[in-house]
């Protein structure tokens, strides 16, 4: 798996310093509160190349107050989770789609590569590490955050010449419930989270910062998330930091199940692609990537032809969408009845192989 | 001043703990890598609002590997800079423009309100206490970066419950000359550095982060800079991190001096409105605030009817424009000759503004 071609730091070389004291584990799983007793870094610079990967003892970052990742958004991160099976295992989803774009990233933000493989065996180390905070239940996991920050340390507008790659875990609980009550999103074109040639498709900080805005103007309309529209046809984008779905009687009488195309606005995500992957295995209705508007969405609703919309995402896994404010109008989207029952569908398929109660050469074993 | 309203810290309750020894300044000015002895913090948090300012010694800051301000791109600054004068007194320029724009940033970013005046009285007393950084020449000044992150140690993406407030000083040395070579651009459609409803008119850090690929891009083109351009008709924005001015005579045969309006993509730039007050003032040629297309640029180049174009920024002042590569053409733009003498004359009038030279209200005194 090893690519040598890419100058990378190396999971041979991992220097482990154990924390002489472990936290007590918290009873509730609050999202991305505490974290668990070890963090990986892994320290970069131009002249040094990568440092011995080190697996440390959680604990603050000590920064210099000029360093371009507090100043110029020189970050990204990636998601991803750990989970138990009955068999006591714990499996990674998936991973190398992470790393992958974890590298594209990378790339984006003019910081340096690595050996994805190299990264992947680091954090499998932290999590065997750290196993006993992953959740001995079937509804909760373990959160992997592996984030990637610039240095440097002048306020030069220019490459780093410093980084510093980490990974911290937390525990998370399940967002996905049947009895929950779908997501409410409103849709309002006066705020873009991606434009063609800038940055949607890849992991980058700036891509959440400047979304924070709108997500409260959301909150202010009473509903939970923005449900993302792009151009003078208010395409329909993403949903808060989901990937979107609409599962419906298409314009030719067809069942589909549609979601944006990876036109450079949309980000890849790992959810999505394997709800792709698993839904086009079934053959049982057309899967497709491709645009879809308001209008579409607005005129497919009146004749009925809508069965369900949902999102996607690490977190979340699958998220079914109750209704959407669009133009003064509350848009009811099916959800929760006979006619829906595909969201629980690939929820159930997607938590059999996470859990390893299906097997797959989509599970990677810690 | 003060603005009683919005619960703000005090510079009355300014803490001072003075470094214990002094750094030697550097011989030459390297912007941005050699800070001064002293820096301001100001730490707010949800629960108990905003703490008594601190001036203490530069150094690291301490953060959770969690905090928002690293994954999130929740983040801002300012750019201004403090002149000393023949009269040995020292001035900053317009400063209440910069606090504005960092409300502005602050409310965008989900961070808290303060007031503005409050933190140029901490501002001053910073630069007061390191006054002997301030150059001693009419070509150098020291740097101001007050920056503002959050600190919130959560992975939820979510308004920030902690943030921090910090200014950091740098000397700089002078980037206008009229002997240096005229800045070379790179026009591609390709990258977007802004876009309508996002944050291109604030002072946050992704719109950093994401720009910088493609100024490497340019860099491989031979150029040192990118010229940003917007929309179908390769509207003209901005030029790397300046905002740009074009000075021709328009499709009107009128003498005009232009630059593209704040319509939510330009950065609000301090040296740009003082470049269209001064030259307003001057009542010598009409000054817009308008759309320039690259179409409208190429046909005023091809009847010569364009005089200079040039950016606008702290860092640079004015810096004028010499050549542009646009769809496999390199566009020569006329600059230092009888023709285009505004860059020297507006050079002229600001820097005298700034070192004390001119007296001007636009002044507030160290």
């Amino acid at each position: 798996m090893a690519d040598n071609s890419i100058p990378s730091f190396k999971a041979a070389d991992l220097v482990i310093q154990l924390s002489s004291t472990l936290k007590s584990k918290p009873d509730v799983f609050s999202f991305g509160t505490v974290f668990t007793d070890h963090m990986l870094t892994i320290e970069w610079s131009a002249t040094e190349g990568w440092q011995a990967p080190l697996i440390k003892p959680f604990g603050n970052l000590s920064l210099d107050p000029a360093c371009s990742s507090l100043h110029y958004g020189i970050q990204l991160f990636e998601g991803m989770k750990a989970y138990r099976g009955d068999d006591n295992r714990l499996r990674l989803f998936r991973p190398m789609l992470n790393m992958n774009r974890m590298a594209n990233s990378s790339k984006r933000a003019c910081l340096p590569a690595f050996d994805q493989s190299e990264l992947l065996e680091c954090i499998r180390r932290l999590v065997e590490i750290d196993e006993d905070w992953v959740p001995h239940t079937n509804s909760a996991s373990l959160y992997i955050r592996p984030t990637f920050i610039s240095t440097e340390p002048s306020l030069g507008v220019k490459k780093p010449s410093s980084a510093l790659l980490y990974v911290i875990l937390c525990q998370a609980g399940s967002y996905f419930n049947n009895e929950a009550e779908a997501l409410s999103l409103w849709a309002d074109p006066k705020y873009t989270r991606a434009w063609k040639g800038g940055t949607g498709d890849c992991k980058m900080g700036g891509n959440y910062g400047c979304a924070l805005f709108a997500q409260y103007e959301a909150v202010d309309y009473g509903c939970q998330q923005v449900l993302w529209l792009y151009g003078e046809d208010h395409q329909i984008t993403e949903a808060g930091t989901m990937n979107i779905f609409l599962h419906w009687i298409n314009e030719d009488g067809e069942e589909e199940l549609a979601t944006p195309p990876l036109d450079g606005i949309i980000l890849p995500g790992v959810t999505r692609q394997s709800i792709l992957d698993l839904t086009r295995k079934w053959g049982e209705f057309k899967v497709t990537e491709r645009y879809l508007t308001m209008g579409q969405l607005c005129s497919a609703l009146k004749q009925q032809q809508v069965k369900e919309m949902f999102g996607s995402g690490t977190a979340c896994m699958i998220c079914p969408i109750g209704h959407i404010i669009y133009q003064g109008e509350n848009l009811h989207i099916p959800c929760q009845d006979k006619n829906s029952q595909l969201t629980s569908q690939i929820a159930k398929e997607l938590t059999d192989i996470q859990y390893g109660r299906t097997p797959s050469d989509w599970t990677f074993l810690v």
